[in-house]
C-alpha cells in the first residue's frame, strides 16, 4: 500500500486579487481523497513566470502528484504551456488529434464563420515530452509529464473541462498506477450545542481513537459537523471507523441532526419521498432562495409543486391570501404573517407541507422593534404548524443563507415528528 | 512608496478533503489589493504541526506580510496556536481582556448556564510574544506577530470573525505601516464573442500597454471578461489607466455588456431604479434562482414584487394561466408556454416586466426531441415580449446558472432597448 501525496497549483491573477473564488480545488481534493490520494498542500500562484516555476520546483520537492489548472487558454496572460514545456525541456509540437478536434469544434459547435485564428491554432500544440489527455468538452487539452517519478499534470481552468479530464483520464491513472490505500468519512451534524461544549462531552471518546483515525470539528451556521477520518488497508480501517462512529452517534444522539454528510435540502427530499408527500414554499426575506435549495436536488419535482416570493406585500394578500389587518397591524415580519403564508401556500400550490418565511436582512429596512436580522419562520401541514422567530447578526447574503438553512431544518424535524 | 508581497495561509483539513470551499482567500485579496497591496501566494494546508511550519518559512522567505486563517478553535484538531507561540519563541499567558470578553460571551450572548470551560478559558490564552487584535464577534482573538522584518496575523477561519479583524485592524495597521503604491483595476464584460477573437481583435491595444498596466481574459458563461491592472503612483497611474479603459472600450464596443464588474442582478436593478420600474418571474427549471439573484442586491424591494415557481405543471395552469391545451400540445419546455409565464405573472404580480423560464436542467428528464439543457426563455411587458431558445451542455447545477444568467441579461437588453 503505497501512501501518495498530492499538491494542487492554480494559476491565475484572478485568484489573488480576489475576482474569482477556487471551487476548483475543493472537487479536486474530494475526489482524489475518494480514491485514497492525500492532497497535502493546495497553491494558487499569478500568471507569473517565476512564481509559477516556483511552485512546480517546491511542490515536487514535498509531493508525488501535482495537478495544475489555469492558464492554458489562448491568449497572452497564459502562460502556462510553454513554461511547461521549458519545465520539462521539451519543445512545442502540434498534436493532430487536438488540432482535429479543435477545428471540429469550431466548425460545426461554436459554428465560426471565419477561419481558424493562429491562436487556435495554437491550442494544439503541446510539448513534445508530454501525453496528452484528450478534452472532449473544451479546445485546451490535459498534459501529462513525468519527472523525477513524480507525476504532472496540466488542466485547463474552466470548471467542466477540468472535471472531465480528471475523471477520463487522471483518476483511472491514478488508481492503476498505484496501490492507494482506503480513506474513508463518515460525518455527522449536531445542532443546539456550542463546539467546545461538545468537544468537552466527547473528549474521552476522542483520546480513544486509534492513529489512523482523526476527527474534526467544523462549526457554522450556529451547528457543528463532527468528522471522522481514517485512513489504512480497506476492510479493517472500515470495520473500526464504523465502530467508531456509532459510538459518537449514541454519545451525540440528543444533539444530533443527521448522520450523513447531506444537506437538508436532500434530508428533506428523503423523507417527503418516503412518505410520498408534496412541499411548497412561501418566501418573502429569502426571495426563492429556499425553492432554489430544493430544486437544486436532482428528482426534487416528485416532491416539490412550486413556491410564491411574495417579496411585496401586495403578493402576501392577492396570492397567499394574507389578510390586510395582520399586515396593518403586526406587520409582515410577524408570526401571524407566516402562519397566514403556509396556509395560503398550501392551498394555493396543494401540497402537504409548506414553509413560510418573512425577515429583514439588511442592511436597511430594521427598526428598534424589528432590527435586521429578525425573522419569523412557519412550517406546517393542514393540521398544524409551528413558528419560531430568529435574529441573525450578519450580512445580507449570510442572514439569508441561515434563514433557508434553519427553515429547512424545521421542514425536517416537523416531518420527522409524524407530523 | 513600497511594493508590498503578502501570502495567505489557510488551515485547515477540510480545505484539503474538499469539504470546505475557501471564500476567505478571495475576500482577503480583494481587501489587500484595494489598498496596494499584491497577493503573491495563497497556500492552504491540513491541521498538521510540520506542514503548517514549513508553510510559514516559505511563505516568510518571499513575503512581507503573512496572513494566517483557521486552526484557533477550541478543540483538539486546532493546533495554529501554540504552533506560532512555538514558531515565535514565546509562552503562553492569558489575555485578561479577552478573558473578559470571552466570559461575557458566554454569559450574556450565547447564555450558557454552564460555567466557563477550560477550553474556553483557552481561548483567552495568547503567545506572549504577540499583540492581540481583539475579535468583537467571536471568542479567539486575532494575533500580530513580527520577526524579520516580516508581518504575519493569525486570524480565526470562521468568515465574519476574520472580516472583523482585517478591517477593524489588519487594513488600518498596513495603511499606517507602509507607503503603498495605487492598484487599479478596470473590467468590462463582453458577450457573443471568442475569447481567441476577441484577442485578436485587440492584440495591438495589448502590446501598446505600459509594463505596470496587464490586461487578462476571464472567460465564464458563454462571455468574457477583460480586466487592465494597474499599479503605481496614484494620479498618473489612473490617468492612464482611464485612458487606457476608454480606448479599450472603444475596440470592443459592438460586443460590450457593461464597462464594470457587476452582476447582471445589480445592472438590472440599476435600469429598473432609473426608470422606476418594476419586475417578476416565473420560473419553472431554475427553481427560484433567478430571483434570489435579483433579492442577493440591497434595496431590490423597491423594483421587485415577486416570484411564481410554477415547478409542477398545476402551478402553470392554475397561478399563471398556462393554458392545458399548450401544455398537452407542445409542452411545458416551449416558446408558446414561456410567453404565457409571462403574461400571467405580468398580471398577477402587477409589475412593469417580467422574466419567464422553462427547461430541463438534468441529470434526468430529456428525451430524444428535448435533451436535458433545453431552454426557453421569455422576457417582455405588457406590450411585447421575446423569447429565445438556449442548450446548455452542463450538469444540473451550471445549467440553472447558466440559465438565469442568461435570463437576467436578456432582461437587461430588453430594458436597455427602450421597451
Amino acid at each position: 500500500m503505497q501512501n501518495i501525496k498530492a499538491s494542487i497549483i492554480t494559476i491565475g491573477d484572478e485568484l489573488l486579487i480576489g475576482q474569482v473564488i477556487d471551487t476548483n480545488s475543493a472537487w479536486i481534493a474530494e475526489e482524489l481523497n475518494k480514491i485514497g490520494v492525500w492532497v497535502h498542500r493546495r497553491v494558487a500562484v499569478g500568471d507569473t513566470w517565476n512564481d509559477i516555476w516556483k511552485a512546480l520546483d517546491n511542490e515536487a520537492a514535498i509531493s508525488d502528484v501535482i495537478l495544475i489548472t489555469g492558464g492554458l487558454g489562448p491568449t497572452a496572460d497564459d502562460i502556462t504551456k510553454p513554461l511547461l514545456c521549458d519545465y520539462f525541456g521539451g519543445k512545442m509540437i502540434i498534436d493532430e488529434a487536438t488540432l482535429q478536434h479543435v477545428t471540429y469544434l469550431f466548425e460545426h459547435v461554436f459554428k465560426r464563420p471565419m477561419p481558424l485564428l493562429e491562436v487556435n491554432r495554437k491550442q494544439a500544440e503541446v510539448p513534445d515530452v508530454c501525453t496528452v489527455l484528450k478534452n472532449d468538452v473544451g479546445t485546451a487539452p490535459g498534459m501529462l509529464f513525468e519527472k523525477n517519478n513524480k507525476l504532472f499534470v496540466s488542466m485547463p481552468g474552466v470548471p467542466h473541462e477540468m472535471k472531465f479530464i480528471m475523471q477520463q483520464h487522471v483518476l483511472p491513472l491514478l488508481k492503476l498506477k498505484f496501490d492507494l490505500p482506503f480513506i474513508g468519512h463518515r460525518t455527522l451534524l449536531t445542532a443546539g450545542i456550542g463546539e467546545s461544549f461538545l468537544a468537552e462531552r466527547i473528549k474521552g471518546f476522542e483520546s480513544s481513537l486509534p492513529q489512523n483515525i482523526k476527527l474534526a470539528y467544523l462549526p457554522n451556521y450556529g451547528m457543528v459537523r463532527l468528522r471522522l477520518t481514517a485512513q489504512g488497508e480497506k476492510e479493517k480501517t472500515e470495520n473500526v471507523l464504523n465502530e467508531k462512529f456509532s459510538i459518537l452517534k449514541k454519545e451525540v444522539e440528543d444533539v444530533m441532526v443527521i448522520d450523513e454528510d447531506i444537506s437538508f435540502a436532500e434530508l428533506l427530499g428523503r423523507l417527503l419521498k418516503e412518505k410520498n408527500k408534496t412541499v411548497s414554499t412561501a418566501e418573502s426575506c429569502t426571495g426563492g432562495y429556499i425553492a432554489h435549495l430544493i430544486t437544486s436536488v436532482a428528482g426534487s419535482s416528485v416532491y416539490f409543486k412550486g413556491s410564491v416570493v411574495s417579496y411585496d406585500n401586495s403578493i402576501k394578500q392577492n396570492i397567499l391570501h394574507v389578510s390586510d389587518e395582520t399586515l396593518a397591524t403586526v406587520g409582515a415580519v410577524s408570526e401571524e404573517t407566516v402562519r397566514q403564508m403556509v396556509k395560503g401556500v398550501l392551498k394555493v400550490m396543494q401540497t402537504d407541507y409548506a414553509v413560510a418565511v418573512s425577515g429583514i436582512m439588511g442592511p436597511d429596512g430594521g427598526s428598534a422593534e424589528k432590527p435586521v436580522g429578525t425573522v419569523w419562520i412557519c412550517v406546517g401541514n393542514n393540521n398544524s404548524a409551528e413558528t419560531k422567530k430568529m435574529h441573525f447578526r450578519f450580512d445580507r447574503k449570510r442572514n439569508i443563507e441561515l434563514t433557508a438553512i434553519n427553515a429547512l431544518h424545521m421542514m425536517c424535524v416537523f416531518i420527522k415528528n409524524g407530523n
